[in-house]
């Protein structure tokens, strides 16, 4: 049910709901084996208390998400929970760390929470594969450049090591008092044309394959122009075949939710008010990403 | 920045908002001395990327969080953020597992992610003080109750060891093929009665002090009329003085969204396409009446 309003919430596709039930028949493997052949399905997201045939599943997820991410909710992962699953399917929980091997080795995505799940499978799709692990955050705020360096590495992300040539070529757009390295923090009083300029740079370097927006509300770029001249850039970068991972934090008045559907529906995963959920949306990427021998 | 329009989109008051610059006077534990006087001060967040004088903040937060609630989002935690923060305000991050001890010994409720801290500081004044650690899950979907159950563990809450006459007396009210025991598992076909009568049920008895809704979205109980029965069972108790933290996971269409607004506005935080938020910020509540010693 938190699907459906979700999904209308936010303008993502659905192919299909099925439920389980006591999966006397079907059971996950079969869905698995269905939903590969769909052309329909990009992303496979799941919710269960046990699985019925563990390694029938453990096969299936490992050969599925070489080509589709499985993203996986596993209830019951506390004594608490498996109690609560007990009453309620009869499902025996098991051993959460036997559960969270098998699922790491079948490449599965495991979200930890339900709105977690939903995050990851909306934007998945969304989001271009990464060619390698160098991760660059441009920010309009140091502040913002702090929490989301903390987020990358709660992510399994790598921060660039900024080579000296792109530093250098950075601070040619940004005021001295301006952080380089990276994050890249272009201060908080720039025009939308710096914004434009540092992040055309990263996205043409090729040393760069990902790219952390940290947006900061202010009357020089507002959030509309902000969200209008990314998604310009991203589109004039896709036009020349640079197709990288890109995601935004957005911390400003409430015109930043609005900036942040209107860059999601352009391409670029963005969220308000936080700097964690656009870091571990593209995490989950790049997990799936390494799994699938992509990276 | 992000504190202007969370507060705006959520209707939440804000009474000040001070950044400290490079603290040359004034600093953390002058804003707790200042705060704690001030009647149009409900709540405390801040965030920070080092504090100026370790032991002046600690003796400051103990004292003033036995009154009001101190959040606090420690930026650098990661060697990543700690290098980026050096860069952007030249704090020095130091070990943030010294931070932990010292901030959870001055009753200071840490927030790992800027989303945490405001859902915490929206929550925290809205919520009752608990007076003890019993909590019971109500919910309409056995599958949510197994989600709260696993959430409740993570944030430290303790879901109550049912007694036998309670059970019975749930029992009452719910299909012979619901759940009983905690969660209570109502099932997804019932009328709003049902649910009015388990949540007066739990309010009414002594040994209840928190109260966990899992609603799950059907025809014959709609999301508003759930969210319009909840806010009157609980202005009935409040009436006969009774105030319990009571919290809500809405699962459901789009239509969940503005339940979830409606009941967070009559004293209940609610979530939509959440199971874990809303334990949460009760996980968060109970923290700080743990450590103000009012638990």
């Amino acid at each position: 049910m938190a699907i459906v309003g979700y999904s209308r919430s936010a303008g993502m596709g659905v192919s299909a709901i099925v439920g389980l039930g006591n999966k006397s028949d079907i059971d996950e493997d079969d869905l698995l084996a269905f939903f590969e052949q769909d052309d329909n399905t990009q992303v496979i997201a799941q919710h269960f208390e046990d699985l019925k045939d563990g390694r029938g599943f453990a096969e299936a997820a490992q050969r599925v998400s070489k080509t589709k991410p499985v993203i996986a909710l596993k209830a019951g992962r506390t004594a608490a929970g498996a109690r609560a699953a007990s009453s309620h399917t009869g499902a025996l929980a098991g051993d959460d760390k036997v559960y969270d091997d098998v699922l790491r080795a079948a490449g599965v995505i495991r979200a930890y929470s339900l709105r977690d799940m939903l995050d990851y499978a909306r934007a998945m799709p969304v989001l271009p594969t990464p060619k390698g692990e160098n991760v660059i955050i441009i920010t309009g705020a140091g502040g913002s450049g702090v929490l989301l360096s903390d987020a990358c590495v709660e992510a399994g992300l790598e921060l660039m090591n900024m080579p000296g040539d792109l530093d250098a070529a950075f601070r040619e757009f940004i005021p001295p008092f301006g952080a380089a390295g990276n994050p890249v923090d272009i201060t908080g009083g720039e025009p939308p044309s710096t914004y434009r300029a540092t992040i055309r740079l990263a996205l043409e370097d090729e040393r760069v394959d990902s790219l952390i927006l940290g947006y900061w509300h202010t009357i020089i770029t507002p959030p509309m122009v902000f969200a209008e001249l990314v998604a310009e850039v991203v589109a004039e970068m896709k036009a020349k075949g640079i197709d990288k991972p890109v995601v935004a934090s957005l911390a400003g008045d409430v015109e930043v939710e609005e900036a942040a559907e209107y860059l999601y529906q352009r391409g670029v995963p963005s969220f308000a008010y936080s700097t964690e959920i656009p870091v571990q949306v593209l995490g989950a990427k790049y997990r799936w990403a390494r799994a699938a021998g992509l990276l």
